[in-house]
């Protein structure tokens, strides 16, 4: 326990300390040395969708080709040192320390004079130009750890032309020849712009970005995982699965477990194949199905009569976080109050009451809504009304969605029960895990995939490619035998409404009804359904067989099939 | 995937199939074989407290001497073939199989004729002969692993002169040499009570209990750890880690945490100790300083304020669930409310509000108390009406105290704010661990104590010491170096009253203040609270350095040293 942690003056737990000393594996090309890969350009590309809107706001960067790195002489790598800034951007993901220690690595091996520079606190960190040299003597401490406390995240956007400005001028100032973005969709977009504006602007700095996230909807052919999934669904798959041998010993509750995720239902449907449970709801089938509040509840309620009939009054239930949107008239009831909320803020926040709050806002939705508003639990209800995050929108993570669905079904169970339909008993437990996932102990793969990703994006700065997202795929081989390269961020583009205006984005990845992990999960839900098929993955292992440390996601296996 | 466990159908994980193959350690003394090792006998012994009403009840068990196991031939162990039986009571704890499977196995050493039967869903199957061979074929699916799902467990309490004779019928019927009682304080009272029964009976039936519970709070200096506590501490840890790890990268949030635990604070205190977080509340302090919800309240705004100023709106506490009994006024309150419901029970059913129902107790409430019961939120009121348990009192567990402390504080907050006394922000995430780690894959620690418990209960069995906790200490040691024996749970009983009637009952270890692990947290925790310390333990590890695999817990370093 002596070691001690330099920035933070804590003392560092055991399993901290061997993974200071883990050296994560490169992929057989880069390990060539970033003087001896070349570029490889593949065909032009188009955004994936709305084409001509795409193009004209990214005049220097659209179409670029995709490129993968081969063995080769490289001539273009210049010998003159450089000076690179790095930032994070968004929500913890395990494993963004390694990005920027492959970052380093990456940019050392090309010249030992290359210096990297972190942004702190997020893009913010640019703005207010708040920075710190990230050294070996930096990174010793946090290679392999979870969390983003190095030069922490932020969730400031870089989005106006007086922003775009300013970031010029701090990456000017600093005499930086690129940056790296390590984020989510939002923040890579951010990138994106950033990187056509330094080059309209004929600076010369090249913008490179990461795919962060946990919740796996950053992902396309190229991209075939975002870093930290992997991580924190083994996570949340050793504490479900711990309560289904709970469960399968206790044989008396129901838990409905909800999971962070935003939007997308991946981390849901991925815990699922990991823990075969009951009940795995996937928002994007809800919304593709058109179904109701009371179709879930019913379909739920279904399930635990036909279980109590074969004397079983318990189960499991997975809950993606982001379900309640998904629903079409819970999503039309959160936009009314969105804008409802925003448009009397004034007059709400003098209501003192949740009560009178609900009262006054019911009045202004159209009856339906109203009606619906009115007819969900009271808490619920309450959480609806909550304050609005910096975008105007609800904040899922909030809103007890499993609470809503066991008050739901409870009452549902009451009505058969009186109807002489139900004999059985419906005792509940919820949970919520997200908070848990994120800054975990990145895993094996996590730690090689992100280390891979930064050293990569190394390359990708070397090799002047600005408006790239670092690539490395093949991720079901194993790390040697990954593939590295880049794909421009424009290739992922679409227009969408953001309040109110049309603006480029890159498209959410939603799980696919017809895309292979959903098929499988179709397959099979039905016996989870009756069957107590549980699985127990317990906790991620970091040393031991191959077989349990080295496991990708049943995501990852399916789709590569 | 391929490996089936043979009753429930499903697949195994990856890591699971690795721990069907561990082989746990056995302390050497047993590993010479049941027939070589004696029973040494020690002096006799009394009860903690109440001598002479503990000697009456218990005639014929108690003043038994403490006992070790030594090598030597031992003349006692029959070569006749036995039959023994075995249960699990209460909730679940990491590690139940492993002491099935070390108990199977001692058996078997002393006699391949042995056999083990195991009495199904708990104590009522001992009732009902509902029974099952335990047999190394159905134990090759569950070594090493969590859960109680092999024979499941029960909270049926054997208590009654019915029960008694009920439990004595079965246990001839099927012709069984002995019970192993395997189960926390309430359990292991009740197997001392059917031991001194069986005995009086002159039936030669041997009952043995094994201390288990992850809360810890079975323990003296002969029984150092209740098995569980390590894994379910090691799980806690893990998630509240990765949490701190979270807080420290985002820094904006201050998280209440709340830990399993029931009366005792064990857990919350062994957890405080792997992470190093901001704030550990242990409920028997604030009992022995006679501290009122408002201090606890004051003091926690008091350490937000003080943060605030050092530009930190962010931390993390630790909530042992058993607090609110603690707080003597609380606990008054509590008392009131299961007398007054269970006398009204009735009359409160026919309510259909729980603001009537409220109402309605309060008018019954002596003054102070219902006006406490009024100026507590909505919520933790509505919590406290709640359904009692089989024996009356309120489900701890099910009462949100880090809900209660943070609306609490939040009040206090803004007072302060009007008074321009704090200018900070107070966000704040909730979170309650219980269920995820009652059923974890045990820890190689936890694997090795239970075989060994199992095995030495074995040897207990055979040399026919009914009326004995299976004792396995040393156990800061390295498991070879473990030593065995057992001591008569009549040692460990007093008088209490239960439903307003004097019973023996194995007392509760609560967290001592004058204990090593309470001196040591006192010593740290001010700098615990100011300078942000966290410890990131990270996931259990199963394979690797021994300095990871086998760590033990700080309670133990610290009791032991």
């Amino acid at each position: 326990m002596a070691q001690k942690c330099c920035k933070c003056k804590c003392a560092v737990s055991e399993l901290h300390k061997e993974r200071l000393n883990f050296q994560p594996v490169l992929p057989s090309v880069l390990k060539k040395g970033i003087a001896n890969v070349k570029p490889v350009l593949g065909k032009a590309t188009k955004s994936v969708a709305d084409f001509d809107k795409i193009k004209a706001i990214f005049e220097k960067t659209y179409g670029m080709p995709v490129v993968s790195f081969q063995a080769g002489k490289n001539a273009v790598v210049s010998k003159k040192a450089i000076k690179v800034g790095v930032v994070l951007s968004g929500g913890q993901a395990p494993g963004g320390h390694n990005v920027i220690f492959g970052l380093l690595e990456g940019l050392k091996n090309a010249n030992k004079n290359n210096k990297l520079i972190g942004f702190l606190g997020g893009p913010s960190g640019i703005l207010d130009n708040k920075i710190m040299e990230i050294t070996d003597k930096v990174i010793a401490n946090y290679k392999n750890t979870g969390g983003f406390d190095m030069i922490q995240s932020g969730r400031t956007k870089i989005e106006t032309p007086e922003q775009f400005e300013q970031a010029k001028k701090t990456i000017l100032k600093n005499k930086m020849d690129a940056l790296v973005f390590i984020g989510g969709d939002d923040s890579n977009t951010n990138a994106a712009l950033l990187a056509e504006y330094l080059k309209k602007e004929n600076t010369g700095v090249c913008v490179i970005g990461v795919p962060k996230t946990i919740d796996g909807d950053l992902k396309n052919e190229h991209i075939e995982a975002s870093f930290g999934f992997d991580t924190a669904t083994k996570i949340y798959a050793e504490l479900v699965g711990n309560i289904e041998r709970d469960v399968n010993s206790a044989r008396k509750y129901w838990h409905f477990i909800r999971l962070m995720g935003r939007s997308a239902s991946h981390i849901t449907l991925e815990v699922g194949f990991k823990v075969q449970p009951n009940v795995v709801l996937i928002g994007e089938e809800v919304l593709a199905k058109k179904m109701t509040l009371g179709q879930i509840v019913d379909d739920l309620a279904k399930l635990v009569v036909k279980r109590s009939e074969m004397g079983k009054n318990y189960g499991v239930v997975l809950v993606p976080e982001g379900l309640i949107e998904f629903i079409p008239e819970m999503k039309a009831l959160i936009a009314e109050l969105n804008d409802l909320l925003a448009e009397n803020e004034a007059q709400v926040a003098k209501l003192n009451s949740v009560d009178e709050k609900i009262a006054f806002i019911s009045k202004k939705l159209p009856k339906n809504l109203a009606s619906l508003l009115n007819s969900l639990p009271k808490n619920i209800a309450a959480q609806l009304m909550l304050d609005r995050d910096p975008h105007g929108n609800v904040q899922v993570s909030l809103i007890e969605t499993e609470k809503l669905l066991i008050e739901m079904v409870s009452k549902k169970l009451k009505d058969l029960k009186k109807a002489g339909k139900y004999k059985g008993k419906f005792s509940t437990i919820n949970h919520f895990f997200g908070y848990e996932g994120r800054c975990g102990i990145p895993s094996n793969f996590d730690a090689n995939y992100t280390y891979a990703l930064g050293y990569n994006a190394a390359a990708l700065v070397l090799n002047n490619l600005s408006g790239y997202l670092s690539s490395v795929k093949n991720l079901v081989a194993k790390p040697s035998d990954w593939k590295c390269g880049g794909i421009p961020l424009t290739m992922m583009m679409n227009i969408e409404k953001r309040k109110g205006k049309e603006k480029p984005v890159i498209q959410k990845a939603l799980v696919k009804l017809n895309g292979k992990p959903f098929k499988e999960f179709a397959k099979v839900r039905k016996d989870w359904a009756l069957k107590d098929m549980y699985m127990f993955p317990g906790a991620i292992q970091f040393f031991g067989p191959s077989s349990v440390t080295d496991i990708t996601t049943k995501t990852l296996q399916y789709e590569q099939k």
